[in-house]
């Protein structure tokens, strides 16, 4: 504690010392990051950028690729610039750098914490053996609407595992020392409620009580926060009516003064600009407003550089502001090791070596399967034998640029396993795979072009429809089973990427109903960056497998799961609902006054349900299937009392009953009988993700402490109510397995 | 004001004197408001709600019709009950009495405030002479998802239009003179939010911010408020956590302390006993929640009789919390005179000669025609020739029941006049109608008797859904003009009708595109009780009429208005979007941070839009076709400046281009270019409903004051703030005929 009170009273001094050297307007350079987007290597120093960087304009760069540029770059500030201040360096490592995982709500599906850290850690790892020191991750906004493109970069709708995985995010980016060179900053975006956005539709409004905002938004950021996160990304929505890059409750009543969080903000693209289209007034005044509300680093909007000036002369922002912004950048500057060495990332040898490394590629082909989610196989379809024929049809089965998903800037696209190619690799010489096209992604060419952006192409086939399909049942005729690839490109979910009508592409489910005509065993292969509407599909295909994007060795993750190597232990973490009308549908919703009360899904009037369809998911959150089975018995709970400060253990029995073995995702959730305020039906608590050989059952124990049963109330105080509270456990958020408690005053 | 001071003084008084009388038992029955389900005329005497009359257990009843009856049971209350205190009674007098009008929402199209409270004035005469005191209407609650089935009793989605018919209402039930014998209490409801319960569906969770609340959902509450509504029904749903029923902050601080509201708050249908299954607390617990919230009455749900006292015991409220509901329900029945005479509204002569009147129904008649409106005439196929032969086809076409709509309790559902009859009635001899059903309501027999309840029966008819049709083409064949009457039934909307899916059943769109391949032109008649997806007839079918549901004289107002004999004028007060995946849309969004720059609907990435649908409406709010056509010309602005307390006046030169007589809404939207807060891209601040003759032209003239700029600001002050304005004027909301002006400091 001593050492670090001299580190910090020394560190202080130092920062102090350059603040007092510097102009008003290498100050305004500090607060600006630009992208790079036009500089290659050996272009740097003739490049407009590298004449702001020159004159002490630029305190960060984002998007610039490869160690070998970062180090030209680097040196121009530090060469170059009066004040020699270096650079960070900044990239959308979102789910991996070049070696890419799945996408994090798949990644998500795998509720297990110590494989997600593992991937921000390897993440961390190639990133900074390439110059980059700062990462745009992790996302953690809760979404609980399907039609929103961007869910495919969070965690789902729960807030709790929410929490969970961004503490690992966190912790595998930064470790426990940003002065390390395998660690970067994080950043944690996108603060705050981005995924709320009304009607699904990228960028648009958000609005909610804020009640509900701690409740059911907020925690994720907060546990980030809590878990060290060194900077935070401003959200595009509105919240109470002003932007998130304007709103000071936002940015410093709540994120600083009441979580403590003393980082650096930095606005998302173009964010302070974005505030005039939001009519909140010209860019001096919206400047203004961001660098008030609490942002320190303007990401490509300018509006700090060109305006921050005028504001201070005209007495709109004070010299203390802007101070505390620069202050916080170098601060990040500092805590990793910048000023010490500007070039601690630059190590070429390094990026050589360790990016991309075969270490690397085994582990993300692990995640990738163990991120897959088995959401039907009712004929045992699964897993494949080794031997007999194999048709694979479909327009995702044999493309390489998908297979990472969206937001993987430093993938090699081409690079990653196709489906086509894994298969056989894993199917080994007994095999037979026959492969057709089978469709293009979807009937409409439009669309196609609008879904298949950044280089990641599924060219269009010259045949004409009815060609690629009869291709497809030719091949399909002379197989023993098909797999059928299909679902949506990459970028059909992912930024700007929201759909109305989030479902297989019309074009590709003729293809799988005609294959399911057939006769023969179908197994649907679900490429998806959402929870996609399967109403049909869940009716008519007795085997799917839903395996988002895998990332790089994709082809080999869902191979391995296909041949049973890896048994499939994914489970939800968003709401798979039966229809677009019945969203917003998550697990962790109100009683109400009127809830339903049957379970059969028959309509009751006056009773809150649809005239047109029944109430629960399609598939519920917390859901997946393996290839064993698993019975719960003997649940227990230590004792139906809890005081305050005690705890309760609650265990299950759980017996792998099947044929495998197999992993499982125990799930506890708490309810909260009777409150101040409502409270959910159902709260995850805790989850374990147990390894059971077959025949064996294994106990399994939750602890609960008053700690769990906390909740903001009316007032917005963090509280435990002393009362009634039901506790389950089960195998997904559909569990009735409970037992009773109650909390003692 | 020194009579007025000496009424209240000796009124108030008198209420005392009978207070200080009031055993606790006797108080507590003052606040208890039963259903009089089980009381028949002669069968009161015996009834269980007789004997809690007598005992004085009993405030008022509800869901009793007839003055004969009502007699009868105020009788008993006057004569045997110990205080002989008369009871209210009150009723869903919701379009109309016996007399039934559109449903709200097609009343609302009219955007005719004199008609729609002329509406309200009828129901209160016939209310009035036939026993009833008191109406649970008008429901102000706005709402902006068609999947809500309620959204058939609101006035559609804008606040200001929104407003206006809420005075309007209350104007025409309460008259300025409660104590008179046809006048009656009206009841806002549903307070609060009731219309955005999450995912459309009946009874959902309600959340949204404060701001959203002041400025979006609460000003028609508050409209009816500050126009004397006497009494206001919580609504079922959550606010900030806590049910309305109990929510303390919406019935006592925001709604008697803010807006100084003194009548008498109810609660819904069993309202109070609803917050147990919300998690609030046993019935003791919520009974005194409400009451301490500042419930005055509990309907059916009997927790303040029961458990009150125990709660007064044990502290948990207060004699003077009784006192004061107690006083605000003695208040009313002051107010209405039924101190003087219990029996003003028990005129058994009146109910005979006052109740659906020739005069009445022909109000009606006009009213159902200025309700309807136009969407589609591309072939002028509108108006029809009274010559010919017309082929009358559809599930609604010849069936009385269904006609009134939902909440039409005291509507005789069988004289209700089909369009059938209307038809030929309005045809005269010249034409030749003939019929045919064409299809059942719905492929689904389960549905469709879930969308039939209360008497509304569509029969389902013994043939196949193959002979229907042919039937219906072989008529078709012989016509020189189909009509098809599609849409939905009159339960297929209203409570507890909510619609993940709300479109035409999937058999009445085989239907329709069956009569489309005849080759005939097909005039679509539209029956529905909200916004209803309908991009296929759009697409597919050049006339549509949406008639909503016409009320008691259905038929002859749509008869009228087909054959041209009243030129269509009403306009959407509801957003109909393209496809469910959009929902929620409306025209008073804000602007977000990414607009869309095109307005051909093309995709634009990273702009707020959907891959698989354009933004804009299907047809937007406002939107309404006549016979005729109107160009708009010369819009001035009185001066581009205005001061706080100054006004501005714009004009606008309509002229009727066509060629028949009709009347246009005229309407005004202004936008706030920058705001302290983000401001919606359009808001209605005025409207006018002109006549025009063809050929001639009319100047319209608006008149703007900061009043009219004002809205609540993040603080939620009221404020107007100075800055650029747009003013718009046009036909529709998406006009964009506008001028610039400055509201100066």
């Amino acid at each position: 504690a001593a050492d670090a009170l001299l580190f910090k009273s020394t560190y202080e001094k130092e920062i102090d010392s350059i603040l007092n050297l510097m102009t008003l307007e290498e100050k305004l350079g500090q607060l600006n990051l630009p992208s790079s987007g036009d500089i290659t290597t050996g272009q740097a120093k003739s490049s407009n950028i590298a004449k702001l960087i020159e004159e002490g304009k630029v305190g960060g760069l984002f998007n610039i690729k490869s160690a070998e540029k970062i180090v030209e770059v680097q040196k121009i500030a530090v060469d170059k610039s009066r004040l020699h201040i270096p650079l960070l360096f900044g990239m959308d490592v979102i789910h991996g750098y070049q070696t890419t995982f799945p996408i994090p709500l798949g990644l998500s599906s795998s509720w297990d914490m110590e494989m997600i850290e593992q991937t921000a850690r390897v993440a961390a790892q190639e990133a900074s053996a390439d110059g980059i020191n700062w990462t745009f991750s992790p996302m953690v906004d809760i979404s609980r609407d399907p039609r929103w493109g961007r869910v495919s970069e969070g965690n789902g709708e729960d807030v709790y595992l929410g929490g969970e995985i961004a503490k690992a995010m966190v912790r595998g980016y930064q470790g426990d020392d940003l002065t390390k060179e395998n660690t970067i900053l994080s950043c944690v975006k996108h603060f705050a409620l981005y995924g709320a956005v009304e009607a699904g539709r990228d960028y648009n409004t958000v609005d909610m009580s804020k009640i509900r905002m701690y409740n059911e938004y907020l925690p994720p950021y907060k546990a980030a926060i809590d878990a060290g996160a060194a900077s935070v990304m401003a959200s595009f929505n509105e919240i109470d009516g002003i932007p998130a890059t304007g709103n000071h409750w936002l940015l410093t009543d709540l994120l600083r003064n009441d979580w403590g969080f003393d980082g650096f903000v930095v606005t998302d693209y173009t964010g302070i600009p974005e505030m005039i289209a939001h009519g909140m007034g010209d860019l001096q005044t919206v400047s203004a407003l961001a660098l008030r509300a609490g942002v320190d680093m303007d990401m490509v909007g300018e509006g700090f550089l060109t305006t921050i000036k005028k504001s201070l002369d005209e007495g709109k922002v004070t010299m203390k502001e802007i101070d505390l912004a620069v202050k916080r950048i170098l601060d990040a500057k500092y805590k990793l090791g910048l000023f010490d060495d500007p070039y601690k990332y630059c190590d070429v040898n390094r990026a050589k070596s360790e990016v991309f490394t075969k270490e690397n590629r085994d582990f993300a082909r692990k995640v990738g399967a163990a991120s897959t989610v088995l959401l039907k196989n009712d004929e045992q379809v699964l897993p494949l034998k080794k031997s007999g024929t194999i048709a694979l049809v479909g327009p995702l089965a044999n493309n390489a640029v998908n297979m990472a998903g969206t937001w993987s800037v430093a993938t090699v696209q081409e690079n990653s396993v196709t489906l086509f190619d894994g298969l056989k690799e894993v199917a080994g010489d007994n095999v037979k795979v026959l492969y057709a096209k089978g469709s293009n992604l979807s009937y409409n060419k439009e669309f196609e072009t609008n879904a298949t952006m950044f280089g990641k192409a599924i060219p269009r086939d010259g045949r004409t429809d009815k060609q690629l399909l009869d291709e497809a049942l030719a091949i399909a005729k002379n197989s023993d089973v098909i797999v059928a690839a299909l679902g949506e490109s990459a970028e059909m979910s992912g930024e700007s990427s929201s759909r109305t009508n989030p479902e297989i592409p019309k074009v590709q489910k003729d293809l799988l109903q005609a294959l399911l005509k057939t006769g023969k065993p179908v197994v649907l292969v679900l490429f998806t960056g959402r929870p996609l509407i399967m109403q049909e599909e869940d009716k008519t295909v007795p085997t799917i497998l839903n395996v988002w994007f895998p990332g790089s060795e994709a082809g080999l993750s869902i191979a391995d799961v296909l041949f049973g190597d890896v048994n499939p232990s994914g489970k939800l973490t968003a709401t798979f609902p039966r229809n677009v009308g019945q969203i917003p549908l998550f697990y962790n919703h109100k009683n109400t006054g009127r809830p339903l009360l049957n379970t059969e899904g028959k309509f009751e009037k006056f009773r809150s349900n649809y005239l047109d369809v029944r109430n629960e998911a399609l598939y519920p959150f917390g859901y997946g299937l393996s290839y064993t089975t698993f019975s719960y018995k003997n649940m227990t709970i230590s004792s139906d009392e809890m005081t305050m400060d005690g705890t309760l253990e609650v265990s299950v029995d759980i017996t792998n009953t099947g044929k495998y073995d197999g992993k499982e995702v125990v799930q506890l959730y708490t309810r909260d009988l009777v409150g101040s305020v409502t409270r959910p039906v159902k709260e995850l608590k805790g989850f374990q993700k147990v390894f059971i050989k077959k025949g064996e059952t294994k106990k399994v124990t939750f602890t609960l402490s008053a700690e769990d049963l906390k909740f903001y109330n009316y007032n917005l105080d963090y509280v435990a109510e002393p009362g009634a509270f039901k506790v389950f456990v089960g195998t997904n958020s559909n569990t009735q397995m409970s037992k009773s408690f109650e909390l003692l005053k």
